[in-house]
């Protein structure tokens, strides 16, 4: 195959029509394929079912400790569920705070009580200040951008490089006492599946904010997330910000919504013994305790570590295929065209794919009008604006693998028509 | 038995020597016992727990119209929950959001939306604004109180009434635009029981605030949860505010804490169409969907309105021999004293009882000297003050009915003791 670079018009006019023609012909199957969102598959979903039939009688409910758990109590979450969690993020239990279904809303919790009640070394609240701006690691996760939006803040991109976010670029912005937070996913960050180097957390953990009540947000959604390879080790943030000095700089999240539902699993945050004291006087007002029944079926089902990890092998199975399905096809179709480049991640749920620029958003809205619901173009870029116009997010995990090789068939097609439109054809 | 306030010295100091003995000879018993929260006992928990056998196999967890409850999505709550608890509040579907495991959290961040970025009719989110004033009838709910105190607002105390809150009060109040809101348990009020009466109800729904964003919260805590005679029909306040054109004035909330399970049930907020629009465009920032699991096990369960009154039912046999151990004993005891006023509510959680002005902290904090814990004293007021020191909320569902049998034998003593000091012995 020729680069598209290397082409005449000539040839690129014969080629436009061939793909044009492929393209027609995947229209005309009326696909309905989604590749948006990191959803896990049935098969991901059936595989962990019988963890409903680990409680039935009454006395299932009562913990080896002795708590009830289907009564209220236990604010900061069933004991032996934060045991479970610091197990997995290598913390003391008594920085685990386990929460409901999501993630997601702890971290929004914690940023909403910043603006309502101020962080622990807060001179007040947020919603007082003229200004609050907010490092976004770029490309990245458009819920977390749209958190920081929703508040009013000002996003602040930081490019990514290879190791994780550029430090000398954090390590400048730090120093405006408006910067309030950063944004990360340090393991298999979304979407590029980039994991942070010792180096990038060795500074990260060291970073010396002006803000007193900076806030470190380290979402490891995929600590443990590999689906090529064995088990990637990570450090313990909180023990290294406690050692260089910071042990209230930074808040942990993770959740079980990709290790066993995203629809009932649980979501938990990890922080100092100060923070959580601080954050447990704000969130007793909000709730009496999240749903200690999920969490103690959690318990039951993964037992530890051990058995987390086990049952991420057996996801990985189910996982590896659909991402080489996406990755072959794009080394075949794609890759001698020069058109785009894209990382080979071993874990996570996303492929990143860097397009022509100026070709991202012609390429989706191609894919979607051939049946192929793809993330937004831009959602990995603060404001939702890519200014390449030219990273796209792809979402392998839903599909079975025959339909996901006729998505990935239709975005190939589509990169394809992008590119060729903007060389001119 | 002799009246104290009829007794001479030296009746009342025989009468306190005497009574003094029988308290003595409780706390020697060494009991551990609590009446301070509206916890379920046990026998309550055991009779739902056949629930969790509702939900096993994969197929089980596809909902009845295909939503598939183990993966992300259905951001308002699923379908047919929503249908469910419509049935059961008498509003339209399209009017619920059904939630995580606590109602008491919607109502936390509906207000804290409401500080952080404005309700569907605020000038300003409330963050923004000089005072907030919240109207809270009492003796009241302490969860409610908290709410408002954390966010800053100032609170005002409206007297409840035999028929609801004072509506003259209220009437006036709300003609300062200050005044933000209003909490309500209309159905067997926290602590008194009483049931709001339909002009109260009229006055509350046809309210002319001056805030346009007004917040009649509208606690529906109890709506099902008789525990003698029949199910009483409430009005539809949602339909009642629309007809008196301020159909986005109301927020109710409800939750099956105790239909189902403190620990894991649902919670469920309704409100009017445009609401529900402004609330989802702010939620959906903060979460992805709450535990769709837990609600579908809950339709299952409770299949409709009647199913969840034949539940009821049920329980009303395991509470309704509680309530008349407490009342019984205040009856024989205290009533010919007449030291203590209290209501005889026939559902709900509690039983309110008025002590001797000025013997509220005493009584209580000899209950808590011989084993028996109560909601503090004051709790049922806003900041935690009762300006007669007077009220003490009975928390009768959690002990057995023999240990309860003990424990309101240990608080009729004590309001013995603390009467006969205030009147001098």
């Amino acid at each position: 195959m020729k680069k598209y670079l290397e082409m005449t018009l000539a040839e690129r006019q014969a080629e436009y029509a061939a793909v044009k023609a492929q393209y027609d012909g995947l229209k005309a199957l009326g696909l309905q394929l989604n590749m948006a969102r990191g959803k896990p598959g049935t098969e991901q979903l059936d595989m962990v079912t019988d963890m409903f039939t680990l409680m039935l009688k009454p006395e299932d409910f009562v913990d080896i400790d002795g708590t009830e758990t289907r009564n209220y109590g236990e604010l900061a979450g069933l004991p032996s569920a934060r045991a479970l969690f610091a197990d997995i993020l290598g913390c003391r239990v008594s920085q685990v705070f386990v929460g409901g279904n999501a993630s997601l809303q702890l971290m929004y919790d914690a940023i909403a009580k910043a603006y309502t009640h101020g962080m622990l070394h807060s001179e007040k609240p947020w919603s007082k200040l003229e200004k609050v701006k907010w490092l976004c690691p770029a490309p990245g996760y458009d819920r977390h951008f749209l958190i920081s939006q929703s508040f009013g803040m000002e996003l602040i991109t930081v490019p990514m490089t290879e190791e994780g976010p550029d430090m000398d670029m954090v390590e400048e912005l730090v120093k405006d006492p408006a910067v309030k937070g950063m944004w990360n996913v340090p393991k298999y960050s979304n979407p590029e599946g980039i994991i942070y180097s010792d180096a990038v957390i060795h500074r990260m953990a060291n970073l010396s904010p002006a803000a007193p009540d900076f806030m470190l947000m380290w979402d490891n959604a995929y600590c443990i997330h590999e689906f090529e390879g064995g088990f990637v080790p990570f450090a313990d943030i909180l023990s290294l910000c406690e050692e260089a000095g910071h042990a209230d700089m930074v808040y942990e999240f993770a959740s079980t919504s990709k290790v066993t539902l995203p629809g009932s699993g649980v979501g938990i945050m990890a922080c100092s013994e100060a923070n959580m004291a601080h954050f447990l006087s704000l969130i007793t007002v909000q709730t009496i305790g999240f749903d200690k029944v999920n969490q103690l079926r959690h318990v039951k089902y993964l037992k530890n570590k051990e058995g987390a990890l086990a049952l991420m092998a057996r996801h990985a199975t189910v996982l590896a295929p659909k991402f080489h399905a996406v990755l072959d096809a794009l080394d075949r179709e794609i890759a001698p065209l020069e058109i785009a480049s894209y990382r080979r991640p071993t874990g996570g749920y996303f492929v990143s794919l860097d397009a022509m620029p100026g070709t991202a958003k012609r390429t989706l809205a191609l894919c979607k009008e051939a049946g192929v619901t793809m993330t937004g173009a831009g959602a990995t870029f603060p404001y939702g604006i890519d200014p390449n116009d030219s990273n796209i997010r792809i979402a392998p995990t839903l599909p079975p693998v025959a339909e996901l090789e006729q998505a990935i068939e239709v975005l190939c097609s589509c990169l394809k028509l992008a590119a060729l439109e903007k060389l001119g054809v």
